[in-house]
């Protein structure tokens, strides 16, 4: 499977009209799940945050059961693969930003091989680039990303995995450019709120619940920039990689935390 | 004209690979080019403001003879169009957002009819949508369009042409979803600054040219939006509309200030 094996409104093919609001705008959501022994992992969080993205952006959302039928059919010659899945308003019916309310969604589902492992020494350090604040827009994986393209642009000159990105205003660490970051201090495990800017990442969210299911202490508040200097121990999370320890931060050494593959454990022991 | 018609990478066509990065992450940027008479109009600034873009978001920008070529081209038969050019990163050659620097642009041409007039009573309100902060995609036409779109939809609602934006913090007015703004503030002329959101609008710059020309005094100076109430005189500016005066701007009547058309005589006048 060198190449994504893709529907787009059910059909085979890998094209797209010039025309559609998620090329102009990005106007549209995407998710990317994982499959692994033949099953998707935790699809119903993707279709519950796909179903908040398509309120916030006025969408009808998609058959959920036609979607996991897609999901599936994409990645069915793979033992494990990575599935995405974009929804946009689909073509224009007119010209400008205004949605005239007749257009009908586009939906695509396409596969992607399994990723290399993460490399042993894992490295993170902070963007120079900062993530605009909107309400409206925080927590759904919505299409305009380039915010974190010009991020990761930048960190693949200093070669690092990941960076850390801050809000426009303020000195408050939002998370990674591509993940969600979490902290150990002391005995409570600390995330930044995802309320102003940031994606709601399912691992997160999973994270948190692992957490609560191990008795570790949770704290989801605001994590200043001047505070990493004084933590030993970071990791990030997205669907991809898991909870992935940060090795390096900067010129620093972080520590690896135990808990951190606990977490990784009963997360991955989750049914679905 | 009743479909645009597009030239993909210089071919006729209407469709554009999935893998495209513009459609991803909305990795790339665009123009709105006004064609009359046969001729392109302000097309060396479009040009500027691409190669802009084009900086920093690290693309190559395209051959600039050659799109000028086929932003003719593709409005060839219509004594008046709007011509769009929109240019990718192009077809991810891997997957995330992390560019591999060996993706190769996509350049699409498309004509549009030009549009009906303007109607008689413009009308403007404020959105309840703000606009993120961003030095480093403030000013370009970037692909990146969701709060543009959102206001618009709001917009609708309201039986509403334009709405104004404030940035996501603080109470600044920074300009319509869609356009650049200007007030006048007895015998000067005042137009938000879009170092932090917003686009340099190409009709922006020529007013201000123009208000030079004619010996009106400029102030690009930041509009709290509490000082809305005391103007009497608002107009909006971009390529389509020129310079269109507000009629209405919520409930409240503005007057037409005659310097606006006098403006907009210069504006058009203009060689090129």
């Amino acid at each position: 499977m060198s190449e994504p094996w893709a529907l787009v409104d059910g059909q085979a093919g890998e094209q797209l009209s010039i025309r559609d609001r998620g090329l102009h705008y990005g106007d549209g959501l995407f998710e990317t799940v994982r499959r692994e022994g033949g099953r998707l992992r935790w699809f119903d969080r993707h279709l519950e945050r796909l179903a908040l993205g398509c309120e916030r952006l006025g969408l009808a959302p998609p058959d959920a059961g036609l979607l996991r039928a897609e999901a599936d059919a994409v990645a069915s010659e793979s033992p494990r693969a990575i599935v995405k899945i974009i929804l946009t308003r689909g073509a224009a019916t007119a010209r400008g930003y205004r949605p005239r309310g007749d257009e009908r969604p586009t939906r695509i589902v396409c596969a992607y091989d399994w990723p290399p492992a993460p490399p042993a020494e894992f490295r993170a350090g902070l963007s120079a680039v900062r993530l605009g604040i909107n309400p409206q827009l925080a927590g759904i994986k919505h299409l305009n990303r380039l915010e974190q393209v010009l991020a990761q642009r930048a960190a693949a000159r200093r070669e690092l995995h990941e960076v850390l990105m801050l809000s426009s205003t303020g000195g408050a660490v939002v998370g990674g450019s591509m993940s969600n970051l979490f902290a150990w201090r002391g005995d409570a495990l600390q995330t930044p709120p995802v309320a102003d800017c940031g994606v709601a990442g399912i691992m997160r969210s999973l994270v948190l619940e692992a957490a609560a299911a191990l008795g570790i202490p949770v704290r989801i508040a605001a994590l200043p920039v001047a505070e990493l200097s004084g933590i030993q121990s970071l990791f990030v999370t997205n669907v991809r990689l898991g909870a992935q320890p940060i090795h390096w931060y900067e010129d620093r050494r972080l520590v690896e935390d135990a808990r951190t593959a606990q977490l990784a454990d009963w997360v991955h022991g989750t049914p679905a």
